[in-house]
């Protein structure tokens, strides 16, 4: 039955669906019996960036331009959440529809958390299982919304920042601090008027703020694959660079960071929300050690 | 002494600064020892939305228009934190130079933090310090990027939700679920082309998606203060409309939750601080007990 599912390059679909599907509904605690530590990670790009500027489309013709070399490959795709129907919104995947078929990329889409850094909260797990399952390489698309640049610095090898033309996403990007930490900015939509000077914007302020050397900009228009082909070189070289300065361990060790640092934040809002509303009328003091005790009590330990 | 620095209002404005800059600095086992609980909070007005729409000029305009009736004031201005620097950029904060000089109005900037809701870490135990100084009102002001309306919800009275006409924003705060959850939406710039049809498109979209009954729309002109009359007023309602709502323990319930919270979070982010990169190589499993382990442990008791 496997041998249906499997796709050319030995993926089996099903049972990363259904491994996917177990380890995002998984308890912390149920997390932390299965945590398996994988020492072949597949080298990930973060890609981040403003909303509307066209990170999704980007991310599915980057694909579809690297799998060529670099497969198989998987895409997680953050959705923002809405607070209503606690679910991710589907639109942004409309666009992707044109990488799904392909039998080298795999796609998977998550909700951001509503409380976190923008990212989805177990996307450590995710991302250790999709490690798993032999990938050649992993993008990230984040929601892009200010505070999911930390995050993604400590998950990926390589962070693209995608900006667009004019609206002033370079003055806000910079106000972010994203600018600071991009290994790759991109100025997408580059067939609008106005992306050389975006460009150009770009490199003066990174002339005037970085200590260390810039990293590289590129312009990738709508209508032609030049920008994407130099931006895909650019990110080869961010990679190997990567790899270069860091060492497998050091990576594994920030990687591991975050992960336990999500899980102790995800335990939090369960035991939070455990605790009736009432107890909150009590001095803080007495509710943080009441809240501490009760996080350091496994389920497991009670029951 | 504090009579030549108290203001007509009898606001000490140096105390007050003085008792920020030791909250904003405590640690959360100072800041524990030292918590208060005010029982007396001023009604607070949050303001989120996307960067750009010119939210601290509107804060400003706002400030200015209701200390007329409701005075002292306080204004929070939450500033995106660079990484590098970690400090906050003062850029936007030149835009509220008009009212700084009005003694009936108290301007502090805090700098988000940078992993957790785009809210700063500290805001809950700066919001209580501000309380005890007996002002009339607080104005809050985020920076808007997504995560921190679910946050603002929690610590805030009444959100306002401000936008600009085009580019997208109303897609966007679709998206990011943020147009379910305001209490006002404004239409900022509106003396921009396309105000009218921003103001539109949002009554189309909270027509089909809202159960409850949707927020009042107001366009605020730059060149005039109508708009910004018809706001205040709706501001008014809603905070009617929360406390008949809520009540009094419901509300500080509500707060102590989120302060909580963060003060946990925060504590977290100490504890994984002061361990070495190196524990990290280890499982995830047996760092995260670690970690738990230290963080019920107070530095007090251990010293």
């Amino acid at each position: 039955m496997s041998d249906e599912t499997s796709t050319p390059l030995g993926i089996d679909r099903r049972a990363l669906a259904r491994s996917l599907s177990q380890v995002v509904r998984a308890s912390v605690d149920a997390t932390l019996q299965d945590a398996e530590v994988s020492h072949s990670a597949a080298p990930r790009i973060g890609v981040t960036g403003p909303p509307g500027v066209g990170k999704s489309s980007l991310v599915a013709r980057l694909a579809r331009h690297r799998v060529e070399r670099v497969a198989p490959l998987a895409v997680i795709a953050i959705d923002p959440t809405s607070p209503n129907s606690r679910g991710s919104l589907l639109g942004d995947r409309i666009r992707m529809d044109t990488v799904a078929d392909d039998p080298r990329i795999y796609i998977r889409s998550l909700a951001s958390g509503q409380t976190q850094d923008g990212l989805s909260d177990n996307l450590p797990e995710v991302l250790a299982t999709i490690d798993g399952f032999g990938f050649a390489e992993i993008i990230i698309e984040t929601v892009g919304v200010g505070q999911s640049e930390y995050a993604i610095r400590q998950l990926a090898d390589v962070e693209l920042l995608v900006l667009m033309p004019g609206s002033g996403d370079v003055v806000q990007a910079m106000k972010a601090g994203i600018i600071e930490t991009a290994d790759v900015i991109v100025v997408n939509k580059a067939d609008l008027p106005g992306a050389e000077a975006t460009a150009n914007d770009l490199r003066s302020v990174l002339g005037r703020r970085r200590a260390r050397s810039s990293p590289p900009i590129v312009l990738v228009r709508h209508d032609d694959d030049k920008g994407l082909h130099e931006l895909s070189g650019m990110i080869d070289d961010a990679l190997a660079k990567s790899v270069r300065s860091g060492g497998e361990l050091e990576r594994r060790c920030r990687f591991n960071r975050y992960r336990v640092h999500m899980l102790a934040v995800r335990r939090l809002s369960e035991v939070l929300g455990s605790l009736p509303a009432s107890r909150f009328a009590e001095h803080p003091a007495i509710v943080y050690r009441d809240l501490l005790t009760r996080l350091i009590e496994s389920p497991r330990g009670r029951g």
